[in-house]
């Protein structure tokens, strides 16, 4: 036993932390899927309770001084990363004065509240005002955190969901994307011109749906022992690693789209499930980051989900579900799921076309936290960069132009980067598989999804936040982040390329 | 506004508890209905993280000169209830040393895990080294408490559910009700020999089960705007007054039991419901004991729910759920609804023959606590009381005897008089009712329940906690607790006396 008390102490207190937020997972995860609506008082009024709780358990006078007093003792590899990641955590905490954090929660309450009802009416100018609240908020605390880390404004920011990733950084990869993204839609579209697609025929009965999307999770390998899928308005992936709820949505016109969304989910929940047991409770046990978690979502389903081998898996799954229909034949199935549509919605976006969405905001965002431009310049800048990156009108349509995230309004800055960083690292783990695995498409077709999922575990999920980013990225894939692997993908899926 | 500083303090430091305990109550109900298996472990920590968090914020060092120093302020009638509710749980809280505490939490858990085993083995002898230690450890603290609070040992420990109750008043009532229970028993049985009665025949499919249980709740005026209901496989009512969960099972073969129990947790569930909305989260807006909230249940359950005015609403709702049969004509489901059965198992007993089960457990553990018999007199007792209160042979089968239930392993000491006091509160209360409403059953029988809601809200959970027991019965009734009431009740149902 080495002699860490000091440790030891941290790790109890992270612990503890660990306890409280297993409560408000649950209990989150509870308000969008199933409590009724007159409870959303009482909740609320109880998870900002607990959230209090939680942010003086993090803020406690002495932890500095003892996480510094921990570095000092003789810390194994293991926990010397934990500190790290407690460090990162009480920095995260303790680096915003109270006054700041309360201004911002009314200011983005507010914006927020009222975007609800702004964005369709495309009321911009209402939304400005609020929005400046907002944004200074948002400045004032980028201000002080590249002060105490000496990084840039919006890095500053950004390093809350992706530590350690710079703009520089994301300035390399989406400048690469940016020379020929626009290209490669552009011959997508052409060449999917030609080829016809016939839709599915609906309706598609909710409880078919349901059993559908069950059986799915349960070949993509996850535990439901130790976790459920539900139903949820805005799907998301919530829980605890040991108690995953993945939740999705159904429409009876459309099953494509709950499909798609339980394949991502599941990926996220994977992840989830195959979190290090070890150090369970603790920070170094958590996911790596927002692109990381991405990667696993966007392996599943982009990867993964819309190959067409494992379409092929998928179709005889369609019959049994819903009948035979012209729609299921695999080859359809395929063209289906891989249609490259030029439009507004960020959300509705292909994988083609969604990066030219994220690149248009990080842009944007990017020179607001930067005091480079004011509110005022949004609409033309996106109207700019929505004709270049897709071509497409977006002048006096706000609501599907810069009002229809929820992210500026909830003040969330340095988010948007994650989502493409997240499609570009899962491009770059499929590259590693197949290299590992040269007959991956044959395997996955014969239904032998293990080498996936083998590759995943072995190279993401146990690390979780033990390497850091850079480290996880090189020892699964030999190498930085490269966009190449994202683009010979989408070359591959929508030219037609040999990879 | 009175210058109340300190009680306003303690009443924000309730208010803090009381979110925790929503967290609380939200996870503890998803564990019991829907929480999957490998989760078990990471909800008990997170949950006994709770515990530890409100036992501290419970016990603070100076929270008892706070309790003190308020109850100097100039305090309005409901506040003084309120502080005398908070001096209650603080006694509660504070009255045990940790070590007792945890030896406690100790010997129940080995006591109740082994006893999960030990029951169907029918294995008193490996049982009774286990409750040695449960049960010292609840004389140790009924003697503590005693001594704090000045009543006998058995009191001291009922007194946590039924504040104010003794033993001498349960003895005058259960007394009252063994000079005439066994003889009422027996003409029931005897009457009901002549009364041929048709069985239902299933399947009776889950899903209309579960639709006919929602259609009853509604009828039942639970607002499901604010609460649920869901599958549990021990049925309870959860969650807090602004979302309750009610749970229920279904079986296929029987939807007696089901839509009966459904009955009984609704009873809970409105009480919940109809808490004061001005002082929730203080603990003078909560139920006021165990006794007063089974009285909710079984007003639901006994008094209106198997009524012959109740069950022929109920009739036509069978048939819309799983078609015509003989079964479902009103006065056969009467029949079906009011059996008196004499059996060996409390949980299924008629309420006829119920409380003898009460009794029989009352005397004996009131012995037990007061230190005149010991766990080896167990058996003998029981058989003994069972043969004189039902006439049947338990002899060699403390499976079906003293082993049945979970309370005493749990260390439950106190509980069981509750069930039986509620049966009687329950029966007062329609009493009064009928008093108030001569054509009670006129109205019921025509589908009109608001009679019986009104009453009861008006007279029971709008007041909560703020009246003591004997206040609130002679407030609601016009007299104490009054066993003749539920005498009447029986005759009337199970002899075919006017009542």
């Amino acid at each position: 036993m080495s002699n860490t008390p000091v440790y030891d102490q941290l790790a109890a207190a992270q612990l503890r932390l660990h306890h409280f937020g297993h409560l408000g997972s649950i209990t989150h995860w509870d308000q969008e899927t199933q409590m009724p609506a007159k409870g959303s008082e009482a909740r609320a009024a109880a998870l900002a309770e607990l959230a209090a709780l939680m942010h003086r358990l993090q803020t406690e006078p002495d932890l500095r001084d003892r996480i510094d007093r921990a570095g000092q003792e003789p810390l194994d590899a293991l926990q010397r990363a934990n500190l790290r990641e407690i460090d990162r955590g009480w920095r995260k905490a303790n680096a915003l004065p109270e006054a700041l954090v309360q201004a911002q929660s009314l200011a983005t309450l507010r914006c927020e509240h009222a975007w609800r009802s702004q964005r369709p009416a495309n009321d911009w100018q209402g939304f400005a005002d609020n929005f400046g609240a907002v944004l200074r908020c948002a400045r004032e605390e980028a201000e002080l955190l590249s002060q105490q880390m000496g990084v840039s404004r919006y890095d500053a920011l950004m390093d809350g969901f992706e530590p350690g990733m710079t703009s520089a950084e994301v300035d390399r990869v989406f400048g690469d994307l940016k020379t020929w993204l626009p290209g490669l839609i552009e011959q997508a579209v052409q060449r999917q011109k030609e080829q016809p697609v016939i839709d599915p025929v609906g309706p598609f009965p909710l409880d078919k749906q349901r059993a559908l999307s069950e059986r799915l999770v349960r070949l993509l390998g996850f535990d439901f022992d130790a976790g459920r899928l539900d139903v949820a308005t805005h799907p998301f992936c919530g829980g605890v690693p040991e108690d995953v709820r993945l939740t999705t949505r159904y429409r009876e016109d459309d099953f494509q789209q709950a499909l798609m969304g339980t394949i991502h989910e599941t990926g996220h929940g994977r992840y989830e499930q195959g979190r290090p047991r070890d150090m369970l409770g603790q920070p170094v046990s958590e996911a790596r980051s927002a692109a990381i978690h991405e990667s696993q979502s966007l392996a599943f389903e982009m990867q993964l989900g819309r190959s067409r081998a494992f379409v092929g898996l998928l179709a005889p799954m369609l019959v049994d579900a819903f009948g035979a229909q012209p729609a299921f034949e695999p080859d359809n199935l395929y063209r289906l799921s891989t249609r490259v549509t030029r439009g507004l919605i960020r959300v509705d976006a292909d994988e083609a076309t969604y990066p030219a969405h994220i690149i248009l905001r990080y842009e944007i965002e990017r020179a607001l936290i930067e005091g480079e431009i004011e509110p005022a310049d949004i609409p033309a800048l996106w109207d700019e960069k929505m004709m270049s990156l897709l071509g497409l009108d977006t002048r006096d349509n706000c609501k599907d132009g810069p009002l229809q995230d929820v992210h500026w309004p909830a003040g969330l800055f340095g988010y948007f980067p994650s989502y493409s960083l997240g499609a570009m690292y899962a491009a770059q783990w499929f590259a590693a598989m197949r290299r590992a695995t040269p007959d991956l498409d044959a395997r996955i077709a014969a239904g032998d999804l293990a080498p996936v999922f083998d590759w995943l575990r072995d190279n993401i999920w146990t690390h979780a936040s033990r390497p850091t980013t850079p480290e996880l990225t090189l020892a699964a894939s030999g190498e930085a982040l490269n966009p190449a692997h994202f683009r010979a993908h989408l070359e591959r899926r929508y030219l037609g390329r040999a990879g």
